[in-house]
């Protein structure tokens, strides 16, 4: 027996749980939101597709403006090629020769792809397996303070782009940083300074990627890029209201949870475990938030139920078999755990669509 | 393009990464030495099929020994049910007429299904959807000590085994805890109460369900249980060699990741993020045992990227490009991440199987 997804014209308050909905008016108002403040920057948008993991919503972005978008796995990538997205950044170190040998033929069908490598050694697999007839577009990723991939100097950047220049199958298009929140001046600092020792050396920098949802309305403060990447803020969720980024009512996400247990005065239990809220905390101390409910705090996720402390909590909590609504610490962890995604108008649903690069491994 | 999952005769060095893989012979190990335990015991054992969500491995553990299956959704259970698995304990509290109306065509296929209830509020939705032509199996779920679900004393297991005794359509079978790590002593306690106060009543309570991975080893402390459930043991992870229930030659499930960046002397970056190891942390400091690369520590996940702090590390970490192999904190969250699972033996691919019941939502 297969899955009852709900149909079109469900109301969501008949969705048996636990169950994503987005809200198709916030998603739309998150949509042209961001797209307008950087066309104001004058930047180019790329979004992040790994929050929503939809070909939908993709094209609902570029139909909005966005320039393309933002990969970091071949077989996602693949997915959004199939569906005509021409172009594609894949913010990812490709090594090994199953994966160059299946990057060489998603070149072959992608207008616009580009990766990008922090290692001679990443290059050296890329210069092996592209030749000039069909070369692959190559930014060199830089660390500006976000403490994960990178190179560590603006001088280790220029000597990166000189040795992507030699190679024949490589076009050397630019930089990329994923800096850390509130990193603006380092990142700045650190693109200025590659780009003029670039300059001096002669090597077109046309492209300076930053991103990051925490940062998203903050781009304006790196003059240096020419693009912002971003994926949460399509859907946001509590970490972004908490950065500052949206308000209570940008939250496209939320999850329907049934109470289905009240074991003690001070204690309810929901349907809605670590697989369907993730258990990532994002530096709360708590796994989400229910609407309507202050002070009730998800203390506790086993994989199928989330145990909530009413101790704090002075109203009267849902009652057994009733349905509360939880915003998501992280939204993008959250589809990554569904195989379908609701979407609803008003609290009526209007459309099923699969998350169509979810389980997509590499 | 489809995804190139590895053919069997593959060797597991070849396999693109991210990937867990699952070594046949130490899960056979895995199923034998639990079953065992529990026959000398005496006692049934009904594995928890949340941890692998494979038919076929539930087929191993019947075929084992065990007595049954113990799901925790409805459209999980009839993943089980399509496999011809004709013992099925829900250990879930089914509210709403959607669910109550699925859960009906449920029990008319399969042989001995059994479900749980702590309240009123649910036994009346049973009551109400089940009658003596079909009759449903219900047991009390009680909160030993785990303070999740379950009625907080014997004398309400009693008041809610009679309640479901007066209903035409529900048949008692007896009680079933989740107990806390360390909990024999209050179960045994909880159980012997309760089942004298039912013998004193004249209600047979022929079943008494224990379980937990991370107390299997001691179900003989609580006499009174007749069967134990447990699902973690059949893969193992690093919580269950830290709870003292299998040795490092015990893990079936390790992570294969590769080497993608080495930024910095003292920080490498894996493939293998959150959508590879999940962020569960069970209590330790950080996200996974890289094996073989002591006092190499996982310290930040983000979606496809591991954050190795070296510091600690006195030994030289592998090289850009170079595998490593990880053991999880959590082995069935990571179950819940892929479409498909890889085994071998001997580091070659045997099989693929699809994890059938992954993506279940309710």
């Amino acid at each position: 027996m297969s899955y009852p997804w709900p149909r079109p014209g469900t109301p969501i308050s008949q969705i048996p749980t636990p169950m994503p909905v987005i809200d198709e008016a916030i998603l739309e108002r998150n949509i042209a939101r961001a797209q307008k403040y950087l066309d104001d920057c004058g930047k180019s948008f790329r979004p992040h597709i790994k929050t929503h993991k939809i070909p939908a919503l993709a094209r609902q972005q570029i139909a909005g403006g966005a320039n393309g978008i933002n990969c970091q796995k071949i077989t996602e990538a693949e997915v959004f090629a199939d569906a005509g997205i021409d172009d594609i950044l894949l913010t990812y170190h490709i090594l090994g020769p199953a994966k160059l040998a299946r990057l060489k033929l998603l070149n072959d069908r992608v207008a616009k792809l580009t990766v990008v490598a922090d290692s001679k050694a990443v290059i050296d697999g890329l210069a092996a397996t592209f030749d000039a007839s069909r070369p692959l577009r190559v930014m060199v990723e830089c660390d500006t303070g976000g403490k994960r991939c990178g190179v560590q100097t603006a001088q280790a950047a220029i000597e990166l782009a000189e040795y992507i220049v030699a190679a024949p199958g490589l076009e050397f298009v630019g930089l990329m940083t994923y800096p850390a929140p509130g990193g603006a001046e380092q990142v700045e600092t650190f693109l200025a300074t590659a780009m003029q020792g670039l300059d001096a050396k002669g090597i077109p920098c046309p492209v300076r990627s930053s991103g990051g949802s925490p940062d998203l309305y903050k781009a304006h403060l790196v003059p240096s890029a020419t693009e912002h990447r971003a994926g949460t803020y399509i859907y946001n969720d509590r970490s972004m209201v908490r950065a500052g980024q949206c308000g209570a009512d940008d939250l496209a996400m939320t999850i329907l949870a049934t109470v289905i247990s009240r074991p003690a005065a001070d204690r309810a239990v929901l349907d809605s475990g670590s697989k369907a809220l993730t258990s990532d905390l994002l530096g709360f101390s708590d796994y989400g938030q229910i609407l309507g409910a202050e002070g009730a705090r998800i203390t506790g996720l086993s994989e199928e139920h989330a145990v909530v402390d009413l101790t704090g909590h002075s109203g009267k909590f849902p009652s057994l078999g009733e349905v509360v609504r939880i915003v998501p610490n992280h939204t993008c962890v959250v589809s990554n755990l569904f195989d379908r995604m609701v979407f609803h108008r008003d609290g009526v649903v209007t459309r099923v669509e699969d998350v169509a690069a979810r389980g997509t491994v590499w």
